[in-house]
């Protein structure tokens, strides 16, 4: 199974790189984009073991290595 | 309009951020998660411009500063 997941800062958390990137478009012109956000995707496959597991493996491994829990939040999407 | 942005690295590029994820997880017993691949997920609000203007906008965006087009694929999706 191929799962996805997205990292992203949790609201309130000051996202730097997206101000960064919101700065850069603004001395570009581009002033109609706002409120830019910048995370992970993470693309894995998980093989040979059931489906439950291979979901309970990639959570736990979004704990373990993927995210940063004090700041961030994640999400799990399977692909295939 | 916001719209989501995924940045990949494309097919063939050594994923040095993504092996060394996997490396991390097979110290920790984490055998069955393969094909680890990292990348970005950028996500953005254009307003007071058009549907199309503020797609192509996203697209611009892209490819002047939040891909690098020699070694990066992208992938708009607008989410509301």
């Amino acid at each position: 199974m191929r799962y996805q997941v997205l990292v992203r800062l949790k609201q309130g958390v000051l996202d730097v790189q997206g101000k960064a990137v919101e700065t850069g478009l603004k001395d570009q012109k581009y002033d109609a984009v706002k409120n830019v956000r910048v995370g992970r995707v993470i693309e894995l496959d998980v093989e040979g073991v059931s489906k439950d597991v291979a979901l309970r493996q990639v959570d736990e491994v979004c704990k373990l290595l993927l995210a940063n829990p004090v700041i961030e939040q994640y999400e799990i999407k399977e692909l295939a």
